[in-house]
């Protein structure tokens, strides 16, 4: 199964049945599938070249598994609303997986990809996700009372940060994935619920 | 100066006078200083933190740097014309400024800040443009005949990958600058007028 | 549990643990629990004044479960994809179940609820959710070549009729359920996946 | 004169001259125009099917003529100024019509079709009237206080019941009638001016 | 009365009983009077200054009753169908009559304050006012093909300037109206009923 | 070259290099060409036209130069800032020019280009921003609370019928420049640079 709607070239083959990717990215793969029981289809759209792939997979572990003061279960709860908002379908379907297995609820990651508002959230939680989501759906618009209204609910401006970049990162992703057609591992569906 | 309204914590200075930076960075920033003139804010916003700075430099060299079939102005076109849609001071200065200095044409520079639809563009350049500001405003709605129309316009779907690439790498940027109230560098404003 | 934020009064108490409905109500909640294994949280929040239940599901069983040439899972499709343009918790949940049931493919459930647009879908049933959430979304702007499109997709009259019908019951019960923070029964988010 | 776009059927033959309704249907036609002067164009469009008919009446009039602490003029400003913001010709045409006629001022009438924000109204009438439109502009992010903003001008949790399905009520409506082009009755235009 | 919610000075007296305009502007009200049946709101407003009424009355005057292709019936139904966009009371009310008067048909005045999309008009009408709700919603859109669809409606490019002035011109009259909160003349509700 | 991509008549030549405008207008483009350096091609394109030009000056100059107690400057930061919104590239290049001329700040021009909202404006400079994008992007819902944010900050009833009237005249004057796709004078671009 090609894991795009692209054909990115006889040097890649990483969306074809006979991938041929770099050695190094092999060993990452096979590290992939030791750890997560799978290779998420967006590493192999990214294989088709080791400098691109690797500028991806640098800034996504640093940013989602990194050192921060967001745990990993906000990250992902940021990175789902943000793909709501934006229809992702890869993303919302890897990371909606996410957010169930980090937190162990199934109804929190469907309430992330439908409508985060109606969930039962700590004040704190509201505040970063409508945060996200103000910034995802109106950058221009962000001004010095909404970055207020995050130190009011208890976040440093280093937390901000962190906030900004989670959600840069999935409006970033989110798209390629829709410019791609990229297509989640069908084994994410039934993860966790 | 500031570069951006966050304090980034004690041990980064980035954005004060007195900037400590680890070596690698310091070396960094005088490569950008004796290449470019300056040493563009971003850099500075990130330098609280190695690895950031780091990931952040490493993808978007390779994006707007990199080998790719779009010339360098095409992809400082496409991250103006974005940038315009998401209203990014930050970008569409230090883009903008990118544009006119790769064009040689100041003009060029304003219509791709101001209204890239009434610039004067190759079929192939504006089917590239639309996509972008598409991809950008209504992700959820791109279709294969979006990626039929690149296609019809002369672009392979490895130049499709980079538009989208450089689409997001800017939908990214954007939203950290907003987020963070990042602020150009003053030079920006007056070059290759 | 309460089905709903709201609180309709001490005659009903639909919304807490001591329902006190009426007999035909108990009686048709019976045949809910016996055929469905639940009582739809829907049901139970109209349950406090018999004539509104009775108009509520006299309309949706006529129209979801009545004769038309639509399919139930193509009313069932229309349903959550005129609920996913509004992020309807309550429907997303329920309808989404009915889709991953009716179909037997959980990936189509949550397909309609994430982005339609990505499906891979037969030309026709494309056609009747590009109106059914045309409607949705800029129910002023339809005019007469939407309607064309649909029958040059192979639909009657008739069917048109039945696809606004369906999209026109959810834009109310999605609205209904939005307003009274209407929530779904737990037993949806496992079913069929 | 047909009275949708729509061809709905041999059997019907509602939307054309020789009308063969049931018996039922024309016995209620017959009480229409005794009371109302006209037979509403919108139940000779439902009258091809008696179910849908009586399942349309039955929640309409519940909804519009039944028990409420809702004023029926309330009602129909809430219909009116729901059907203007999805420009339904149909229903501005013949709600329009009612609250002129219910208010004895013509004026409101207009002031609910072009824009309610500028009529002179209480402040609890506003507030439910803000809230309709909210709900119908933005259903996914009405939240709690949206409900204790209706609640604080004086609404109970029925009110805001009987304003949640009036108010989804007319977003069903509206579509149905904007996916079928009904067209109202000739005779609302000059009523009560 | 006084015809905005402004109150204009000392000097102007223009919104209170005790009026006291110039002479000319006394003159031309006089005249107004006579040929109107009643002097609009609208200049009433601007009378607080001589300048600015002469100004805004030259405009008016050459734009909608000055030489043209249009016919006054059109410029009237572009003004209602701008002012539809901008959901402007006073426009909508004074060029709502004006719409009705000069086709002596009260529906049609009815079509383009509730939706225009849905009146039965030539192709060409059709086409201008397509041009007219397009440039009022999203002006940065407008490019080569939108002027292009209008030659091959039947326009000139003198006509689609015609166009362009009026459709611009409700555009600041719709905002000069809202922002002051100007009202119109009560006797226009019930004018050519 | 053509200002407008129009061709307005064999009478007008206004847009081609044999300008045969009247005596009138040609006086009056020698006083432009002396104080400014150049005819804007606004006139230019108006000069088909005696009687259309001179309404229009009359407006602008009345607007623009006549008494206020706005400042200059902060009329063309309106002009500007409105401008932004309907992305209209002539207008943000001509008046553009004039906010770095007025200030002496290059970059004030290019915030009110690109985001006033990040502009490190005074409280009621930012208000009055405020007011004119939102009167800009949604005149309909403007309400009393709106115009009583201006007097708090400070302005006048007269004060808000001038910003009311700057913001009006140039969303005429954007659709106008869109629809013709009016283009700027070159020596615009690097004015005041």
């Amino acid at each position: 199964m090609r894991v795009t709607a692209l054909d990115l070239g006889t040097d890649g083959g990483a969306n074809g049945g006979a991938c041929e990717v770099s050695e190094a990215t092999a060993r990452y793969f096979e590290k992939c599938q030791e750890k997560l029981g799978l290779v998420p289809n967006v590493l192999k759209a990214y294989a088709f070249d080791d400098v691109k792939l690797r500028a991806f997979t640098d800034m996504y572990n640093d940013l989602m598994l990194g050192a921060s003061r967001l745990s990993k279960l906000e990250r992902e709860m940021i990175a789902v609303a943000v793909s709501s908002v934006n229809r992702c379908f890869y993303c919302l379907t890897a990371h909606g997986a996410a957010v169930r297995q980090y937190s162990g609820d199934p109804k929190l990651g469907e309430l992330m990809v439908m409508n985060y508002r109606v969930a039962d959230l700590s004040e704190k939680q509201r505040a970063m996700l409508d945060f996200a989501v103000k910034l995802t759906e109106r950058p221009a618009e962000i001004v010095e009372a909404d970055r207020q209204r995050l130190r009011d609910a208890g976040f440093s401006d280093r937390d901000i940060w962190d906030i900004a970049s989670v959600t840069g990162f999935f409006n970033m992703s989110n798209r390629v994935a829709a410019a791609t057609d990229m297509k989640p591992n069908e084994e994410y569906h039934s993860m966790a619920r």
